[in-house]
């Protein structure tokens, strides 16, 4: 069915062939898929993060960052540099299964800057037991040999 | 003295010449500016709109951004889409001299993507009689036919 369904977003056109004989035959004409491939990409990238989350792997979740000590993150008016210190800090913030609840993101709005950068702007929402902040995200994304990484994070909260 | 400042700039060595009669000349080696132009255009759009800010002209403060229904800005968890409802919303926001206050951009970190893209990194400060505000901003620029542009803007505050 998975085959199926990716398919199904390439058709454009259906014809159904009715033959003489009382058969039916269906062709589809298909084309590029609607979604680029490097907009499909980020989005399994942020997809991955979401999953792992949800999970409570914040180590998976990390894997959609660059690992550099350049990478970039801010959040509350602070700046946290580099991969590692940005793991440590989350660890810190969410060291419970409850604490990191149930994370959602919602209205993706990608942007290619390059065939090799790319930056995203979009909302997040988590869900506990005891509240539900929620905010927009804005990612700086480059396309590096492992695939596309989040190299710069601005996580604001609603007010 | 404006193009003896910008050569300064370039100087890597001075060499002083002693001649036999007593005379003394100088000879300058000049290299690359240590700041890339791509950086020194960005740099020069922002401080035009702290300039424009500071003297409470928010519409010269707004040519610093894409004049386009596609400039996304984001602050406190709202979205505002097009570059006339950002202007409308300063407008509403800092109606007054006093509520505007002094701006001050600090910190800058400049990265370019593509040749025609960069992404920044800044501290921002209001001093104001009441008040004094300050977060971080992350902008994304493209060179356009009309200069460096921000096509997209959030703007977070310090909690």
């Amino acid at each position: 069915m998975f085959h199926y369904k990716i398919l199904e977003r390439w058709v454009k056109t259906w014809i159904i062939l009715a033959g003489t004989n009382g058969s039916i035959a269906f062709v589809a004409f298909a084309q590029q898929p609607l979604v680029p491939a490097w907009k499909q990409e980020i989005i399994i990238v942020l997809n991955k993060q979401v999953e792992a989350w949800n999970r409570g792997d914040i180590e998976g979740f990390m894997q959609g960052y660059w690992k550099s000590d350049s990478l970039l993150f801010t959040s509350g008016g602070n700046i946290q540099r580099g991969w590692k210190a940005t793991l440590e800090k989350y660890r810190k913030n969410y060291s419970t299964k409850s604490k990191m609840g149930i994370l959602k993101f919602s209205g993706l709005e990608c942007t290619l800057l390059s065939p090799e950068s790319a930056w995203v702007l979009g909302h997040w929402e988590l869900k506990r037991e005891s509240d539900h902040p929620s905010g927009v995200f804005t990612l700086v994304l480059k396309k590096l040999p492992d695939g596309w990484k989040i190299i710069h994070d601005h996580t604001s909260s609603a007010k």
